[in-house]
Order: structure tokens, then sequence, then C-alpha cells
């Protein structure tokens, strides 16, 4: 099987036009077939703010009302998404631009809380992979934005690092794939204060060994059990650390590989 | 060679949330391949308004300066093509929803005119017919937003008709092309204040003796002229008439037909 890389960016990335022009050029030049998957950054909220929509936070997730709902799907399907395209193709990447509606590749339903109303929020539910390889194997790169949809008509937003593992873990049965999430940090550091102190790989034992000495700094590790169960699930191998390495990341100079025994 | 319907809809049923629904569930009914192009509507003037951005108008047209650029994008690549593609969805038609940018469909410049300087508009320069034809023939419909981009990572905002026009002739190779303008007429007539007056099917020859009698509203000219042009360039029909008799301008029991000798 060929090698798929899926790779996620943050928002620190997007918020940053610098930052991002540099990163879509290294990832321009990345060989093989490769999946985009780009998270909202601030300027929903700034869009929310001018056309005066309150935004409502709980626990750090915001809350999707209906105008709300259509402040990221201009901001992410529209105006992030395309000009990440616009960008790799004057990088000589041809990509597409899609969101989970775009030929049914993401379905997702509202996600259904007992207490909390997250509004116009989505819970993946499948991954279309027929489209998607079919594009894949045209040399066309894919750049998804994190919207989804029902099937009855209704656009979902819906969290980016998901998307990432759903995509990762239900193409992985086509091809080999590697799931790389770039973060603020270096990768996972045996000191959360010290960039230097980068683990390069861990397998699941010395994860054990690494929980059982704290030596994981306790934001990470939901993180790193989301990988686990990306890798159980048929990803080859997961890497983490900061989008401006991508190519070093790729070639394992660089973040933390997250790998089978 | 098989049917394509591209079928191109203007701002007046874009901005009605009812007349859209109600077209999109005959679109999703068309059996065969097809393409849609949708216009912008009042959407992005308003989003502008509460943005504070000031729209400037010559002749008709839109300078799209770059925070214009910022809007438009935003609103016809995200908002309505995405809810146009979810809807078509829930109507079990699969579809996509694409820029040009997205996967180099549509390659267009920045206009270049000698007194007036337009912003961010584009003139199409090539329609990439290859991923088209091979999402049309994996029985998934295209819905194209009009913004297209120069392949140096400028988004240009692009005239949808002419989106339309330059789609239908660059697939005439590959398939039998019917190109459906949707306008707030029923069709071509022969009293433009009566609409029971449709002409239903007009020929180069039929069109010459109209002219000479003066017979068609001046209005109507340049659209018929670009419909004889897109015939010789290989469009087998081009139908003139309303968005909500898709179903019979199909089969011809409602609009007007322009056709071959």
């Amino acid at each position: 099987m060929s090698t798929l890389y899926v790779v996620k960016i943050g928002g620190n990335i997007i918020d940053d036009e610098k930052k991002l022009s540099s990163f879509l050029k290294d990832f321009a030049a990345v060989k093989g077939h490769k999946i985009l998957i780009h998270g909202g950054g601030k300027l929903a909220t700034k869009l929310a703010e001018q056309m005066n929509i309150p935004q409502q936070m709980i626990d750090g997730r915001r809350i999707t009302d209906a105008e709300t709902l259509k402040v990221v799907t201009m901001v992410y399907a529209g105006y992030i998404n395309k000009n990440i395209v616009a960008q790799l193709q004057a990088n000589n990447c041809n990509a597409i631009g899609l969101s989970g509606a775009d030929g049914n590749v993401i379905l997702a339903h509202k996600r259904n809380h007992p207490t909390i109303d997250y509004g116009f929020a989505g819970d993946v539910d499948a991954i279309n992979t027929t489209l998607l390889k079919s594009i894949l194997d045209q040399q066309v790169s894919v750049v998804m934005a994190p919207i989804t949809h029902d099937q009855k008509g209704q656009l979902l937003n819906t969290n980016a690092d998901t998307i990432a593992q759903e995509v990762a873990n239900a193409l992985s049965s086509l091809y080999d794939v590697q799931l790389i999430y770039s973060f603020e940090k270096s990768g996972v550091l045996l000191d959360a204060n010290d960039d230097s102190t980068v683990i390069s790989s861990i397998n699941p034992s010395y994860y054990q060994q690494l929980k059982s000495e704290q030596k994981i700094f306790a934001g990470m590790i939901p993180k790193l059990d989301n990988a686990f169960a990306a890798l159980n699930k048929g990803v080859k191998k997961v890497i983490i650390g900061k989008a401006e390495q991508l190519t070093d990341l790729i070639t394992g100079k660089a973040g933390t590989s997250i790998v089978h025994e």
C-alpha cells in the first residue's frame, strides 16, 4: 500500500499569515498522497464580533447556534479552505477543498448531550472513503474544513482533531496512514517547560512506564490515548509536533512518533 | 455520449429560501450527469454592510476590492455553496461543491481593463475537464461557486453566467451538453410584458428573422448571442427559462430552446 499523510494544523498556524504560507510550501513539497485538515483559528470569533453575534463558550467549546454555524461555515469552508487551496495551487500542489457535506465525505449527527446543548455541533458517524480515494489517486491532495452534515440538509460544526482521526482510521484499510498532529510544542516533552526534552518515540510499553513514573504532562494524556487508539484501528504511525517542522516530522528528525510495540 | 446538464441559477432563487429548496428538489430528481452553477444573490451585499465594507458598483458590476473578495469568498464558496450541497444530499443527490481553485478546475486571470479597475475580478482562461469528468462519472453532481483563481495564490470573483458558458463549452467534447440559464422570465418573449408569449424554439435563421422584425427585446440580444456562440462551440442545446420550471425546461415543455438549424 502507498503512504498517505493526514496532517492536522491548528489555529495558531491559520492565524499567522507568514507561518501558514511557509507551512503550505512545506506541505506542497511532501511527496505522495496527503490530506490537510484545518481548524478555525480566531477569524470566526472576529467575524462573529463584527456581525454582533455573541459567542457562548462552555468548557472551552464554542456553542454553535444557527448564526454561529453561518459564521463558521463562511470562515472555515469558505475563506480559510479556499485560500489554503489557492496557495497550494500556487506551490504546484493540486488540491481540492472539501467540507464533510461535499461528496457525503463525512456523515455526522447533531450532538446529543444529556445536560449541555452544544447547538449545531456534529459527532462523526461515517467517512466516505471511495470518493477520497478517487481524488487522492489522481494525485490531488484534499483540504478538509471542519464542517460536516447529517444528510438531512443540516451542516454541523465538528472538531478538526476528531475529523483527522476518523479520516485517518477510515483510510488505513486503503493506505499506510501516517497521522500528524501539529500543535504549539515540539512534541511530547519530558519537561513541559523545556522544548529540548522531546521524546522522539513512544510505544505502548514505554507509554505505560512514562505514565507510571508520572513523567507525562496530564494535558498530553488524552492526545496520546487517542494516538494509541488510532494505531489500534490500523493507522501506522502518529506524529505529534510543530507545524513549522513538517518536513522533519515526516522524516522522524523532529516531533514524537507514537508507534506500535 | 451521455447527456450533461449545466444549470445556472440566479440570485433571485438564492435569496428565496423556499424557491431554492423547491428548485434543489427538482434538480436532485434530474436523471443523468449535472452541474449546478450559482451566483451570489443579496447575501454578500448584506454581509458587507454588516462588516462596514463599502460596496462600489460601476455599470451594475461590483468592484471587488480585497475586503469584498473576502466577503464573496465566504458567502459564495462557503455559506451558499455548502448549504446547497447539504440540501442536495438530503434529496439523495450526491454532490460536491467546488470553487475554481479546487482541483484547479477554473483557471482565470485578474481582469485588465484599460480604464476601470475591477479589483479582484477574474476572466476565465481554462477549465480542467479531467477532474470534473472523474467526479461526474462517479454519479456525483458538481456545484460551482463563482470564485476562480490565477494559480499564483490569488482568488478571483468571477461572473457565474460566464462560468456556466465556459464549463458547458469545455465539457461538450466529453458529453452532450445542455446549458440551462434560469432567470426571472419564462423564456424569450414576443411581448416582454406577457409571460404567455414564450417562443419555444429559436434556431439561427428564425433568430435573424426575429431580429430583423425587431421582435426581440434589446436586453435579450446579448444572452441569445452567447447562446448561439455556445452552440457553435459544441453545446447541443441552450435553454432559457424560469428556475421554478426546471423539470419542464429539460423536457421542452417550458422555456425557450436555442438550437442548431
